[in-house]
C-alpha cells in the first residue's frame, strides 16, 4: 500500500506534462492501460432489451434503436478520437472533452442544456495486491443516450446494473437519469466495500497493537492512515456532485429520480461520517502505538536498570576485598569470606525491597 | 469495550452485502436478534385507553378504536412484510422501507405530506457487559396512526411513556406529535444517563491517573475515547433532525409541540457541549496520562543512574587497589586500607551533595 | 481544583435521574443549598425607593407600589412553589418554570410577548477553596416586575446595583430592561474577576516553570486548563444571549437600552478572547513544561553517564593488572604503578576533551 | 519578552476594578503613564497651515480655523476632564467617554450621525527593552474637527502625516475622514515594521536551533509565539474595522476615500496572511527544535553506551583472570597475559564491527 | 530550501521601508534584478500577426496596429516612469500603480470600469538552486490592450502563449480577456510542475525515511513543510481571484471565455486539494520521522544494555572470586576455576533465555 503516493504522484506528473498546451487540446493524460478499445451498447425499453459489441463509437451513436435508452459503455478512453465523436453528438465544448481523457479529473457534474456530464472516481479493492485501485469514469447523457467511459481497466462494476436491466426491473421502465443514478449508485455502494476492507484492516492493526505492537505496525498504520487521506480526497468533492445533480433544475432529471438521489447522499453522508471516525480512530491508534511501545520499551529498560543497580554495590564490594592490602583486619578472618556474602545478600534483599515498595518492580 | 468498533465494522460491511441490489429492495440490513415480532397497539383519547398485543401490523392498521392516537410498536424489524404492510398503508417510497430495514441508518427526519418519518438511535447502558447498546428506532406518524420499529432488543426505554398514557396526563390529549415528541424525548433523556456512565468513568480514570498510572489506564482512556467518538457520531446529526422537525410547517405538527421540540433541541445542544467537554478532557487526559507515566519512569532511571554513578569511581579505586604491581607504597603502608575507605566515602559524600545542590535528588 | 469535572458530572446524573418524567414536571433538579427561601424586594422610581423583606413570592407579586419597577429578588430555587407562583402571574410556560428549576440550564434568553426570560451562570470566585464557584440565576421581567431567582449560595453579585438604586443614579429613571442589562452587566463584571484570577494562576505558573519545574506544576497547568475548558462551556453561549437581547425586537426594550447591551455584547467578545488566548497559552505551557523537564532529565542523564563512560575504560584497565598470570612483564617493572596511574590520567583527560569538543559537557 | 502575558494581566485586572461601577462611569484604566497632558492643534486647508500647542482641549474646541480640517492631538488620557469636554462637544453617549478612558479596549469603529469614533491599537517596537509597546489610540472625527487620543507614551507614529500636511500634498485638499485614514494607514504600516522584528527574531532563532540549539532557544521560541498569539489579538479585530470603515454608509466618508480604505483593507489582510504563516513556522520550529534536541541527545547517549558496552566484556575477561583460585592453568602459561590482550582486542574489534554493520555508530 | 522564509522577510522589509509614505507614492520595492527595462508587443488578429521590440512603454501605447489585440509585455519594474505612462494610459487610480511596483503583493483582481487588473505570483522551479523562484507578475487589460509586467528574472511561462499567438491558433480570434485567460492558464500550469516537484521530493524523503533515516532527513522534511506553507500562501487566494474573474459583470469578458475561466478555477481547487493532501502527508512524515528514529534508537540502546546486563552478574561473580580471603573454601577446589565458568555460562543463558521469552531480543 505504501505505492499510494507514489501512484498520486504519476498522474501530477502527466498533468504537468500537458503545461503550455492550448487549454481544450485533445490529450490522453494518464496510464494507458488497454490497446484497443472496448465499446457495448444496451438498448432497452420495458419491453425490448438488445445488446452488442460495437466496433467504433459512431456506429453507436447512429444506432437507432426501438428502446428508449440506449447506453454505451466504452472502456479505454487513450484514443481522443472516440472522446471527438461523443463531442460531435452532443455538440459539447472541448474543455469536456478535455475533462475525459485527463484521467486525473475532480470528481464534479456539469449540467448543460442538452446534457449532463458526470465525472467521478470508481474504487475497486484489488485482492492481489491488497491496494485500492482508482479508475475514472465519466458519464454524459441526454434524453435518450447514455455514454459511460472507464480507463478501462480489467473489469467494472457495472455488472449488477446490467444484470438489472436484463432481468427487466424497474430501470427498464425509467429514463437515462435514472440510468445514471443507477451507475452512481453501485460506485457508492462499492465504497461502503472498500470501508469495510479499510474497517478490517483497522481491527487487525487494533489487535496487533494490544497484542504485538512492532515497527511493522507502525508502517502499516501509517500507510492506512495514508489510503484515508487518499479516499477523503475521492469521496468529499462526491457530496457537492450528488447534491448538486438532486437539486439542479434540469429538463434531464425527472422528480421521481430525485427521491434516489437524496437517498444516494445520505449514503455519500453516511460514507463521509465513517471516513471521519476512521480519521479520528487511525490518529488514535497512531497516539496509542507511541504510548504502548514507550512502555514497553521503558518496561525493558527498567527491568535491566535494576539488574545493573543491584550487582553494582555488590561487585564494589567483592572489588574492595580484591584489594591487596597487606593489612586488611577482614581478610584474616575465618569468617570473613561467609560474611562478605551475608552482607551482599543483605544489601541485595534492602535494595529489591526499596524498588518493590516504590513500586518500581 | 474495545468491541464498538468492530460492531461499526459489522455494520458496515452488512451494508455492503447489499451492494448491487437495486434500490428500494427490501432486505434486513443487521443483526438478527430475535425470531418472533412483538406488536403491542395503545390505543387513546383523553377519556379512554386501551391496550392489546397484536399478532400481525395488518391487525393494527386495520384497527379503529374510539381513540385519537394509535400507536403500534413493533419489536423486530427482520421481516420485509411488516415494513412492507406499513408502506401499504401510508403509500409510502420504497426507499423508506428500506432505512427501516437498515439498521445502519444515520439519524434523519423526512416529512411528507401525509406522514412523517423519522429514525434515530436508542443508546442505552448494558451493565452487564458495561458496554453502550446502540438500538435503531425508526418512527413513522400520520394524524392517527403512529408506529415505532425496534430493532427488538431486549427491554426499551419507553415505559415512561406508555405509563403516562396509562395514567392520563396531558399526553392523552395531545396528538401524534406530541406523542413522537415525547418518544424523542425518553430517548434523549437516556443519552444524559449514557454521558452520566461516560463522566463516572473520566472520574474514575482520574482517579486512576493521579495515583496509580499503569498500562491499564491507558487502555481505558483509548477505550472511553472511542465511545465518545461513537457517540459523537449519534448526537450531532439529532440536532439538525430535532431543528428541523421544530421548523418543518407540516399540518401534522401542532404549534403547541413546537415548544417542547424547542426544549428537546435545548437538550440536544447541551449534550452536545458535554459531550465535546468530555472529547476536551479525555484528550487531555490521554497527555497528562503521558506525562505523568513519563515523569515516573524519568524518576526511577535518575535514582538508578545515580546509585550507579556513586559506586563506579569507588569500584574504580577498589580496582586500582587489586592491582598486582610489585611496587605500589599505598599497599605496604598500614592505614592503607582505612585511607581508602576514607577516601571513597568522601568521594560518595561529595557526589550525593553535588546531586543534592543540582536538585538531582 | 481538580474537583470542577465531579461538579459537572453531579449536574449531569441530577439531570439524568429526571430521564422519564413527562416535560414540564416540575422537580427541583441541583444541589440542595440551603432551607428556607429568601425574598427581598425593592420598589422604585425616580422619587420614590422602597425595600422590604418578603415570607412569599405572592406577596411580592400582589404588592403595588408607587415605583416603575419592582425586583424581587429570590434565594434559592428548590421550592417548585414559589416557580408555580411565578408561573401563574407571568402565564408562562411549564417549560419555563422547569428550566428555573433545573440548575444545568445552558444560558439563553426567550423573548416572549409578556415577558422576557433570561437564564445564566453568575461565576464567583470562592477566595477558601480557591475554585470557582458557579451559581444559575432566571431572571423573568414584564413590564414593571423583574424577578431575579438564585440558587441561595452565600452572598452575590447584586450588591452595586443595590447600591445605585439606593443612591438614586440614572437607573431610577430607567425600566425593567436597563435593572436586567444592570444585572447581566456586573454578573459579566466578575467574568473578568475570574479571567483576571486565571491569569494570576498562570503567572504564578510561569514562574514556577522557569525556575523550579516539578509534577506538581503539571497537575496545575491541567487543572488549570480543565477550569478554563469550564469557564468557555459558560461564557460562549452569553454571546449569543447578549446578541439576541439587543437585537431583539420588543416593547419590553427601549431604544435608549440597547447602547448598553451593545456595550455588553462588546465586553463578552473581550472576555472570550482574553479566554481564547489563556487556551492558547496554557496549552503552550503544557509543552513548554514537558520541554522543560525533558531537557533537565536528559541534562542529569547525560552528567551521570559522561561520568560513569570516563571510569569505566580506567575500571578496566584496573582490572587487567588485578590478574593473576604468572608472567606479566608491567607487574614487575618498578614504575610500572606509576605508569599505570599516567596512562589513566591521559585517558581521562583526552575523553574529558572529547567530551568538550563535542560539546557535550 | 516574557512579561507580555504579565502586561495582558494588569490589563485585565485594572478592568476588574471597575467591577460593580455603573456603566458609563468615566475612571481612567490602564497605566497612569505622564503628569500632563500634551494637546497639539493643527488647522489646514489647501492653502493654509496653522499648528500651535494648547492647554485645554476646550481651548482647541473652540478655535476657529480657516481651515477645513482641525486636528486635535490629545497625549494622555488619565484626565476624565478632557474626555468630558468630547463628549460635550460631540454630544456623544457616556459609554464611548468610557471606552476612550478604557485603555483595555478591543479595536472597533462605531459610526454615529455626526461623528465616527474609532479605537485601535498602536504598535511600536522598543529598540531598548526588545518588546513590543502597545499604546490605545481613539479617533473621533466629525465634519471638521479630528481628534486623537493617545495614552501618552514617548513618541508617537504620526509624524510622517504631520510632515506631510505641512508639505502640502494631497492630504491638505482633504477632509477629515482622508486624515483618519491616513492615520490608520501609519498605524498598519507599523504592523509591517513588527511583522519584520519578528521575522527578523524567526531567522536568528532559525539559525540558533541549525547551529545549537540549547535550552535558551526554546525560551525564546515561547517567547515568540507568545509575542504571536498577542499580536493576533490585535490584528485581527482590525479586519472587520476597516472593513466596516469602507462600507459604512455615512455622509462623513467620501467615495474617494473608500479606495484608500480598500487599499488598507488589503494590507490588513496580507498582515494577517503573514502572521498566520509565521503562526505556523513557530510551531514548526518548536517541533523542530525537539526533534534536534532529542537527536543531539540520542547520540550522545549512544556513543556513550556504545563505549560502555565495548568495555563492559573485557571488565569480565579481567576480571575473571583475577579470580584468586588455586588452579587455572592459563594463569601459569607463558603468553596467557598475551593471549588475553589479543582475545580482548579481537572482542574490542568484533563488536565494533557488528554496531559500524548495524549503522548504529 | 531553507532560504525561503529569509525571502520573506526580505519581502516584508522592503515593504516597512516605505512606512510613513503616503498612499500612492510610486516607489519600487523589491529586489532590483535587472537594469534595463524589456519592452515586446505584440500585435494580432486572425488575419494578421506583428511582434516588436521596443524603447519605451509609450510607444507602445501610442501604436495603432491592425490588430485587434496589443500585447505589451514588460520585463523589470523597479522604473516608476514604465508604470506612470500605464497609468495615464487606462486613466487608473494611484494606488494600482502602487500595487504593480510593490512586488509583494497578495493575489487579487480589480475589475475597473475601461479596465480589469490582476495581480499574482508566477511560480518556476529552479533547477540550479533547488529553490522555488517567486516572481510577481501584473497584468492590466482594457478592450484593446494588455500589458503584463514581470519582475524580470530570467525567463519566463509565457512561451507557449506567445508560440500560439504566431501559429494562428484560436488565440489569435479572441480578446484581450481570453488572452489574459491564457497568460493565467500558463502561470496555473506551473503550479502543477512545482507540485510534482514537491511531490518527487516527498518519494524520495518518504524512501529515505524507510531505508535511512538520519537527522538530514528531518531537516528536509522540514525545510519542505515550510515549502508548503508558502506555496499555500500563493494559491489559496488565486481561488478568490479567479472565481471573481469569472463571475464579474463587465464588457470585457465575454461569455465565451466564462467557460474557460471556469475551468482554470477548478483547475485552482484541485491544485489546493493536492496542495492540501500533501500538508497532511508531510505532517504524517514528521511523525513518522520521530517514530521510526525513537523506535531505532530504542532498539539500540536495548541491545547495548542486554549486553550490559549480562556481563554485569558475570563480572560480579569473577570478582567474587577475586577476593583475598584467607579462607575461601572454593577456591581450593580443583576444579573450582571451571565450576565457576559453567556457573557463568548458566547465569548467561538463563538471562538470554528470560530476555527470549519475554521478546525483548
Amino acid at each position: 500500500m505504501p505505492t499510494s503516493p507514489l501512484k498520486m504522484n504519476k498522474y501530477i506528473k502527466s498533468r504537468s506534462s500537458k503545461a503550455g498546451l492550448g487549454p481544450g487540446t485533445l490529450i490522453h493524460v494518464g496510464e494507458h492501460i488497454r490497446d484497443n478499445v472496448k465499446i457495448e451498447l444496451i438498448d432497452y425499453n420495458s419491453n425490448n432489451y438488445e445488446t452488442r459489441s460495437l466496433e467504433s463509437i459512431k456506429e453507436g451513436l447512429a444506432f437507432k434503436g426501438t428502446g428508449n435508452v440506449s447506453w454505451i459503455d466504452v472502456e479505454g478512453v487513450h484514443d481522443p478520437s472516440v472522446v471527438e465523436c461523443i463531442g460531435e453528438y452532443f455538440g459539447s465544448h472541448q474543455l469536456i472533452l478535455e475533462d475525459m481523457l485527463n484521467t486525473d479529473q475532480r470528481p464534479k457534474i456539469e449540467v448543460h442544456n442538452d446534457f449532463i456530464f458526470i465525472v467521478l472516481k470508481m474504487l475497486s479493492y484489488n485482492e492481489k495486491t491488497s491496494e485500492i485501485d482508482i479508475e475514472q469514469v465519466s458519464i454524459i447523457f441526454g434524453s435518450h443516450f447514455l455514454i459511460s467511459l472507464q480507463e478501462g481497466k480489467e473489469g467494472d462494476v457495472f455488472d449488477p446494473v446490467r444484470e438489472r436491466i436484463k432481468k427487466g426491473t424497474r430501470i427498464r421502465e425509467k429514463g437515462t437519469d435514472y440510468l445514471a443514478y443507477c451507475l452512481l449508485d453501485v460506485i457508492i455502494d462499492n465504497y461502503f466495500i472498500i470501508l469495510e476492507k479499510i474497517g478490517d484492516k483497522m481491527e487487525d492493526l487494533d489487535n496487533k497493537l494490544l497484542h504485538n505492537p512492532n515497527s511493522q505496525v507502525l508502517q502499516e498504520i501509517y500507510s492506512l492512515k495514508r489510503e484515508i487521506i487518499f479516499l477523503r480526497k475521492t469521496i468529499w468533492p462526491m457530496r457537492e456532485l450528488i447534491g448538486k445533480f438532486e437539486r439542479e433544475d434540469s429538463e434531464l432529471i425527472y422528480d421521481s429520480t430525485r427521491k434516489y438521489l437524496r437517498d444516494a447522499y445520505e449514503h455519500i453522508i453516511q460514507i463521509i461520517d465513517n471516513e471521519e471516525t476512521f480519521r479520528d480512530m487511525i490518529s488514535g491508534m497512531m497516539d496509542l502505538y507511541l504510548s504502548v511501545l514507550s512502555n514497553k520499551m521503558n518496561e525493558i529498560m527498567k527491568v535491566l536498570s535494576i539488574i545493573g543497580t543491584i550487582f553494582i554495590p555488590l561487585t564494589f564490594i567483592a572489588g574492595v576485598y580484591g584489594m591487596n592490602f597487606d593489612y586488611m583486619p577482614e581478610l584474616r578472618s575465618h569468617y570473613g569470606y561467609f560474611g562478605v556474602w551475608i552482607v551482599m545478600l543483605v544489601i541485595a534483599v534492602i535494595m529489591l525491597a526499596f524498588f518493590k515498595k516504590n513500586k518500581w518492580i
